[in-house]
């Protein structure tokens, strides 16, 4: 294969001083850089409030990049390159004026080709005011792109607003989501995973898959988001995008090809096919959870009611966990079984696979109740793929005793200093190359607000209070009862 | 699981000072008792025609365990009480007198309950009158049991006389049949990997696998014994017992349970279901080789005819390949490919499972040909599994290419040295514990010189002679075609 290079883009980066920008966005785009995967004509535009020419700017970016960027991969000469491919504008995003100086930058491309394309590190609220104005001042072609973060919305209808005014300015086939979820190397691996080995992709069905977990812990509390996030609770936070994004990766049908619709309408199939969470199943299938204080790694600390600048009524639930089924063919019968919560013991991400056992087991009976295969695949804090396998236990004494042992996939063959790609590089890399099956349609967002908002709708109706959990714990006692109740427990091997 | 104490036995070894029992029985042996594995109150009987007294006989032990076991694990403690369980008999095996000494010695049990057990490292054309001599002698009783080495005669007339002559003296349940492959940890492991593992098991079928090789090739050229080799040839020496039995572990349907009879009579099916190689099979199915003079590792080394005590016209086979079908249920169209041969380039026994592609490709069109999933079994020179698998090429830049990687299974868990037991080590454990799994009952022996006999008989009617291939080679190039005209090749990863 020749490596192609990658299209040049004129980046212009609205919230260009924000915490995004400055802790992912400039640190991925180095990285591509040095790693030759910048158009050589690529530039990047930032575009915040604050009065900044394009020299401090530069000193800003270089300050975050040390702070980010590991010492050995700071080479001058990329650095001096990355760094004059930046410029800075001052601008108030809600007006129009000035944005004439995004237009007139863009003008001055290095390449006439290359798109413009912007990047909204911004809260929702301002994205229709800005694609509003971009258009308004002539600044965007038929080539422009969009970039949009997460959330879109607080629930159906008001993403049904953003939606539309990014809508009116931008086709869907330029508009890209992040989830940045989509971006980690080993939720992509999940696709050569299913498609590329018909070991897996046979048996990726409810004939041989007893049940799947997907959990997603977070060792953060409120990290003084506390008014924002108490508007919003774990279920819209966390659930709604990644935890479902993660779900319809997994459970999704093969598509014909690895074409972004024909990816997206695989997963939206999945999301249309989540049964609702409604009557008694609020009960016995969704715990709430809110932490109170507790110890983690030894320290004491608050409970989220004890927050600075907490509500302390709220019920708002730092902690969900469900346990879901997708109504279809592939899946019926087989549980989904979901849970993220803040406060917990480690920072893990993982979704774990449950092959069903055999039909027969010929074994040592006191080793029936050896799980056979489970594949475990691990996002967070390592990235990685393992297959557990049971072989014969080796000890001559043993006889046929059965061990069981993992495989692990080996993914770092191609990084040779064993540094995975954040996400953010491989997103941005996607964008500059104008392919967006790894970007969530609009509607997915909307499907997985539409499942959202029903089962908020039965909280409230039923009027289901949150459950107390300690700070460092694996959230409340119910959690685990409601996997218990099928016979199972949460897979632990952290 | 509480260990369970190794029963006692009294060991009577005929071919005391025979090759086998030097090279390979006494390091098992010892190994043995210092893993713990010998019942405290078993003793160790050798018998040869030679005179020697016990000590001279534990002297020329000693000698050799110094050579065959690692210094560091000849630990005096253990060597002493290992020494100390051997004793000596001269004997003349052909005549019944003499063997009333094994009868007293045996009488002399420390362990009353303890049988005496047989085993035979000599030729097999004298098992016939030992055990006749021994029964005479009143030296057995109803617990006895025999070892027995291969080859079990020279066709299917010369077993069924061997068979016959140990059967008059020992039931089938008492006959231990070796085949020193089945007491390898990875074919055991098969066991295993088969039936307490739903992900291999479900796929372990005609729907799943398209094709199976075996290749048991060796380095070694006749090694002295010209004469003996050129009489049997490698299709006697070689495919008869290994490479059939591994092909019956490999293929067999699962037991129901583990009893050595409800695994012995799923491999007799294997063994009836395979398909005779006649008529024009005979030449697109088979390849006979004869190696000539070639280069070894640099070496010179002279071909099968040139050898020492050759008989220059002979057309003995040193070599085989073959395709193979299992005509039954689960194998239907599967073909199975074996090849064997001797100055192969190097010392290398595997197995290799290759699954179907999967029924729809939605990769890079150049990368279509990449084998999705095999399952690579090597019981030499390293024993392992690995099973490979195609996963995202990690690169950014490197989009949704594939990447096939190997998962390795650990095998070396359980000993702590890294020492992998021979073979003879766990097949010597499974005699005293009166456990058969792992050895051959007489109707696999007979048929598989069944289906070998209708080979032989096709080549003689044809009169097909051998193809030369040179010495450090991988056998004739009709072997290659003989894969290539299916489309396939030889799975080269040494």
């Amino acid at each position: 294969m020749t490596r192609e290079a990658t299209p040049n883009v004129d980046l212009a980066l609205f919230g260009a001083l924000g915490d995004l920008a400055l802790r992912k966005l400039y640190p991925a785009l180095y990285h591509l850089d040095r790693d030759g995967l910048l158009g050589a004509d690529t530039r990047i535009l930032g575009l915040a409030r604050r009065e900044h020419d394009a020299d401090s700017f530069r000193s800003t970016v270089l300050g975050m990049l040390k702070k980010r960027v590991k010492a050995k991969e700071l080479e001058q000469t990329c650095l001096d390159r990355f760094l004059a491919r930046l410029d800075y504008t001052q601008l108030d995003f809600d007006t129009v004026d000035g944005y004439e100086k995004i237009r007139d930058w863009h003008a001055e491309s290095l390449d006439s080709q290359c798109p413009l394309t912007i990047y909204l590190a911004v809260p929702a609220s301002i994205y229709g005011a800005i694609c509003a104005n971009l258009q308004e001042s002539g600044s965007l072609d038929g080539d422009s792109r969009v970039v949009v973060e997460k959330p879109i919305g607080y629930d159906l209808d008001s993403s049904h607003e953003i939606n539309d005014a990014i809508g009116a300015v931008f086709p869907e086939s330029r508009i890209y989501r992040m989830d940045h979820y989509l971006g980690k190397e080993t939720v992509q691996n999940l696709i050569a995973l299913r498609f590329a080995n018909p070991m897996f992709g046979n048996q990726w069905n409810q004939s041989q898959i007893s049940h799947v977990e997907i959990t997603v812990a977070e060792q953060v509390g409120i990290e003084g988001r506390w008014g924002y996030f108490d508007k919003a609770g774990q279920l819209r936070d966390m659930v709604q995008n990644h935890l479902l994004q993660l779900l319809t990766m997994l459970a999704m049908d093969p598509p014909a090809n690895l074409d972004a619709d024909a990816i997206r309408d695989e997963k939206v199939k999945v999301l249309k096919a989540l049964k609702p969470l409604e009557g008694e199943d609020l009960n016995r299938h969704v715990v709430r959870g809110q932490y109170v204080a507790g110890t983690m790694e030894g320290e004491s600390v608050p409970g989220y009611l004890e927050e600075e600048d907490a509500n302390t009524s709220s019920t708002t639930e730092t902690f969900v966990a469900m346990r879901l089924e997708v109504a279809n063919w592939r899946w019926a019968g087989v549980p989904f079984y979901l849970r993220t919560g803040k406060r917990m013991p480690e920072k893990l991400s993982q979704i774990v696979i449950h092959f069903r056992q055999q039909p027969h087991y010929i074994f040592d009976p006191d080793q029936r109740n050896l799980a056979a295969n489970k594949l475990v695949i691990r996002l967070q804090p390592e990235e990685g793929i393992a297959l557990q396998v049971l072989t014969k236990d080796g000890g001559l004494d043993k006889g046929m005793r059965l061990r069981p042992g993992p495989l692990h996939l080996d993914f770092n063959h191609a990084f040779p200093k064993e540094r995975i790609p954040d996400a953010y590089e491989r997103l941005l890399l996607e964008v500059m190359k104008g392919q967006q099956y790894l970007f969530v349609r609009r509607d997915e967002v909307e499907y997985a607000w539409k499942w959202v908002d029903q089962l908020i709708a039965g909280w409230e109706k039923r009027d289901i209070p949150p459950r107390r959990y300690p700070a460092g714990s694996w959230g409340p006692v119910a959690s685990i009862a409601m996997i218990t109740q099928d016979g199972r427990s949460w897979y632990e091997d952290y």
